[in-house]
């Protein structure tokens, strides 16, 4: 791992936040499948003295369904560690007044069972992922283009993510098109939210410097951890791609993983065993 | 007709360039509709003196099947006189080596036979309208994440168009969509592209000052056609939206249609006799 910041960040460290999909797990047909080493990793932090929570965006189930997957494939978890764009959203609405319009998908409804979704005044997308049709976008849009003061969520801004399969397109990519054919600007709930980064730390009652972020995703994990005053670090699993190690604006404090890059073979117990 | 710039254009006015859809005919089930006054403004247009091409980015159709479409709505227009995108990429693709993957609507692909699109090196994207599904947009996606250098052509840029059952969604915000998940910029190919108008204005052998634009998208017909140095007039139909009267960087240099405006109540004739 490079050790840019290391020795500082390791002496202060009372709390991991740790990625789901890309650094727990690869998702993709049934539950996926744990990336090599992650489950034994989270078993070590739990039995450190280091706080840890799970800071997801994903939005395809709600966080009873999708904490029960990761207990199938071997991790020790629980869902009030787990934070997630929807819940947030949730409050959102209700403090706003909102009734949304959604274009999830259908595992992440019952999240919004509590909200009043009758003639709708905003518009919700998740990764609504084949939900993503011509129509449904359409329907979305229309209902965005009808009102006055159009309002957009967007339960996160990740442009893709990778499955057993191959690479998915993420919400972020129908949140651009649908600021495009609106000409507005998406409020984004969700990583790299520096609120949603924010209500995680005040869970561990830490501050910025005192927590890490792991993530895979070099803009919204590592980048808006950063921003926050976090250390982030990325791992070299999931949407990690080589050209992230030369992004032009975030620099990770630490990677880790794969072979021939000088990290070692097992990316997720080294990233969670150096601190 | 706001009257700004007319009595310059009009003496010198030697030809008009007509979008169609939107202005000529709004599109839905079966062949649409033809606009009010459209059919004899075009009449009108023929028996004058002016020089008439008519421009489109039309991509869900050959231009064969279009204008016989239009010439079942009672139009006098022939393929030769109608200028859209696909022939303009075909020309852009073949000079350039270039082996597309196709994300269009059925209806062109006819227009793409003489390509080479095995063993795909760029995307070209037009309205594929339904086509446009999740799987489908991911596959293009995919291809150009996995291309050392990625090329997007996209056929036009619009945010939405009008059909008889609504708004639509446009190819400009799936253009964006893969801007995004790709960190790219398209090569838009058909209006505004400056090339593209430059190609008409080529045909009729006329300077831009000599011709005038009409359309209902005032960005693209009417932006498009000004930044070229012609006049550009926007009819009250189609996409047309009251707010484009106050839009913050173009200014139509006359708009035309409904009742109320000071217009008279035939948005068509109107701006094709006011010349």
């Amino acid at each position: 791992m490079a050790d840019t910041g290391w020795p500082g960040c390791a002496k202060s460290l009372k709390g991991v936040i740790l990625d789901m999909c890309g650094v727990l797990y690869d998702s993709g047909e049934g539950d996926g499948v744990a990336i090599h080493g992650s489950v034994e990793a989270v078993k070590k932090l739990k039995a450190s003295d280091l706080q840890l929570r799970f800071c997801t965006n994903e939005t395809q189930a709600s966080r009873e369904t999708f904490v029960a997957k990761l207990q199938r494939l071997g991790f020790d978890i629980s869902v009030s560690e787990v934070f997630s764009p929807a819940p947030a959203a949730v409050a959102v609405l209700k403090d706003r007044c909102l009734r949304p319009h959604l274009l999830v998908y259908d595992g992440l409804l019952p999240e919004f069972d509590s909200v009043d979704k009758t003639n709708p005044n905003c518009v919700v997308i998740g990764d609504a992922a084949e939900k993503f049709s011509y129509q449904n976008l359409n329907d979305a849009f229309r209902v965005l283009i009808g009102l006055e003061k159009p309002v957009l969520f967007s339960l996160g801004q990740g442009r893709y993510y990778k499955e057993t399969d191959g690479l998915k397109l993420d919400v972020g990519v129908y949140m651009k098109a649908l600021e495009y054919a609106c000409d507005l600007k998406a409020e984004v709930i969700g990583k790299p939210s520096p609120t949603f980064f924010q209500s995680v730390l005040n869970d561990m009652g830490l501050q910025p410097h005192e927590a890490l972020m792991i993530g895979d995703d070099l803009v919204n994990d590592v980048g808006g951890a950063q921003h926050c005053g976090m250390k982030g670090v990325q791992v070299r699993t999931g949407k990690y791609r080589p050209s992230d190690e030369k992004h032009p604006t975030v620099t990770a404090d630490g990677t880790c993983g794969q072979p021939g890059s000088g990290c070692g073979h097992d990316p997720q117990s080294e990233a969670l065993s150096t601190p």
